[in-house]
């Protein structure tokens, strides 16, 4: 709901273009957290933009300063020869994940044909140390491989060593890939990555909140790895030193709630330090390979990690019924009966009668008033359901 | 409380010497579970034994038939011959660790000076695979000599790969260490390790439940491993393939709520599959050191992490009154006033009182009704406090 507010700017009518507004602020200001963000949260990317214009908002800033010089017909042009599309908050391919970021970008500048609404649902971020070692870009490149061969979209940030080795790894076996860069999306950087960047805009996509000629600075790589965290079902860092740049990306994920897994490594390599630190002291998950990602970060009920690994047990036996039942039972610590009623949906009466039946299976143990998973080791082989 | 019974047996007279009922039940039965365990448990070990020769008790079982072949003062002078001491429940050197078990040993035949009573406190095992590789071993090596040398007995095994390493960096500083075997302390198995155990019988200790002469069964390494898991605060893997033994020592420190903890190393070894799995789906703690290890399994308060872990931030301003409320606060998911409270032992209104000075200092965070503690990495460097 915007009015049309006769507003012109850097020689274009900004009209009630709420797309424009945001293009423009994105020309006007870093990213990230500040006092633009804060306007355009507070009164709408028009309707801040309108005071800026008129002088009521920070006179002093650099916003306002960047007013004067800014050619908005000329940026439009650019980003119509590089068929350069721009994504606002409420498109249909806006990743909504970015909306849980304390300061969303104004804008997404995306090259290449991915569908970026997918991203949310089914991009993973694989992301780790430049200096990697052959182990830790032989791994990414192997866990990006089988996340594509299985549906996903591998998001990572084009640069050396586990960001390239998961592009490749994606691009490889023909799956889409996204790459978010630090940079303007006419620009290559790393400038080695030249190909690469180029292989990822064919059939996946770069994208940036960084206009068109803006230049990667240290600050601006940190501000695109929250993009890469925020966007995705989650991050998997595969090598990592004690202050890796992807550590950031993991903390920005656990930030706004999403999955954070490390692949571990020797514990005698400097670049897995930082993934084990994340598993010891953070409550990072472990993971090994793309089954044990999609494990964790799979839609409930789409990926059956039981197909790979488990052996036929008991298990396997226990009727429909007490699937869900079985499933709400913790594997270490114990639940109490309102707990797992409460978890499984059923009555206080049905859930008594089904932890029954489980433990006459052999699959749950009652300790005092408490109910666990007999540990999978324990358990006797399955026994054929009459 | 036991009377003399008048029992002889095998030549020997029992009296009420339970230390000597104790063995005779070593040499009558195998170890673990079963029903000689369930009568001695039930009728102590001098009662099942007046029982069992007075023919009241499992007729035809093995330990009945093995009553008649007995030759009870052979045994102890064999004993007395390698200066092999008895210990039984109730010893001041007894481990009261394997007073957890189900089944514990009837007695534990042990040699060399160390001091079994420290286990409990002090005995951590450190165990895997036979067929390490180099890293495995490396790391095991390293692990066991920081452990000695902050004054930890390493537990282990004898056997070949991670054992052998963990015993062989205890030796290399010095350090006492414990081998626990799966055949009478008259032989040597492997019989590649006769030096390794000659070491370790002249400076730690070799124990076994198993009398003199008996051989190494399969089974019997099984139940060997349950004292290694039992008798120690808790047990590190540190290589272990999918179903490596070493995985069975880890299942009943589990069972007996005894520390886990797993070495990781590189995804793509089969020796450390197991490991990952444990920390993946078993909640296994990950250990990269001794240190991590002592972080997880010191009394507490002996250990102190911080001094070579955390950098000079402002909780170490934190003054004496709120630490042990800073203490409380959980790291990942936020706790509410009165469970903070509780746990910090303090009045809600001194609790309020605490958490508002940390959140002044930025250690803590308040979202709705709950507090947690800030992450290390978006905290504040410390400010000297006035």
């Amino acid at each position: 709901m915007t009015l049309d507010t006769g507003l012109t700017v850097g020689g274009v009518g900004v009209g009630s273009d709420e797309r424009l507004a945001r293009i423009i602020w994105s020309l006007l200001t870093e990213p990230g957290p500040g006092a633009a963000q804060a306007w355009v949260q507070t009164h709408g990317a028009l309707g801040a933009l309108e005071l800026l214009v008129a002088g009521e908002l920070g006179q002093g800033s650099a916003a306002a300063g960047r007013l004067d010089g800014l050619d908005v017909a000329s940026v439009l042009r650019g980003l119509a020869r590089l068929r350069v599309r721009v994504l606002i908050p409420g498109d249909r391919e806006w990743p909504v994940g970015l909306d849980d970021l304390d300061d969303p970008p104004y804008c997404l500048y995306v090259r290449g044909p991915a569908d970026l609404a997918t991203l949310r649902e089914r991009g993973i971020a694989l992301v780790g140390a430049r200096a990697a070692t052959p182990y830790g870009t032989t791994v990414a490149r192997r866990m990006a491989s089988d996340l594509c061969d299985r549906g996903y979209t591998v998001v990572s940030g084009a640069a050396y060593g586990i960001d390239a080795a998961a592009h490749e790894g994606a691009l490889a076996v023909g799956g889409t890939t996204v790459a978010a860069l630090a940079c303007g999306l006419d620009r290559v950087y790393p400038a080695g990555h030249a190909d690469l960047i180029g292989r990822i805009i064919g059939t996946g996509a770069v994208v940036s909140e960084l206009p068109l000629g803006w230049a990667p600075y240290r600050q601006r790589f940190l501000l695109r790895n929250r993009l890469i965290a925020a966007a995705t079902v989650g991050t998997v860092v595969v090598e990592a030193g004690p202050r890796s740049g992807s550590l950031n990306t993991a903390n920005t994920a656990d930030r706004v709630c999403r999955h954070v897994a490390m692949v571990p490594g020797p514990v005698t390599s400097q670049l897995s330090v930082g993934c084990h630190e994340w598993i010891r002291t953070r409550g990072a998950s472990l993971v090994t390979d793309a089954a044990d990602v999609l494990d964790l970060m799979a839609p409930l009920g789409e990926h059956a990690q039981e197909e790979r690994r488990a052996p036929e047990v008991a298990e396997d036996a226990v009727e429909e019924f007490d699937a869900t039942l079985w499933s709400a039972v913790p594997v270490r610590r114990g639940a109490d009966l309102m707990t797992l009623a409460a978890a499984s949906g059923l009555s206080a009466t049905d859930t008594l009668a089904g932890l029954g039946r489980l433990v006459m299976s052999g699959l749950v143990e009652r300790r005092d008033d408490r109910w666990r998973k007999v540990p999978a080791a324990r358990r006797a082989p399955a026994t054929v359901a009459g």
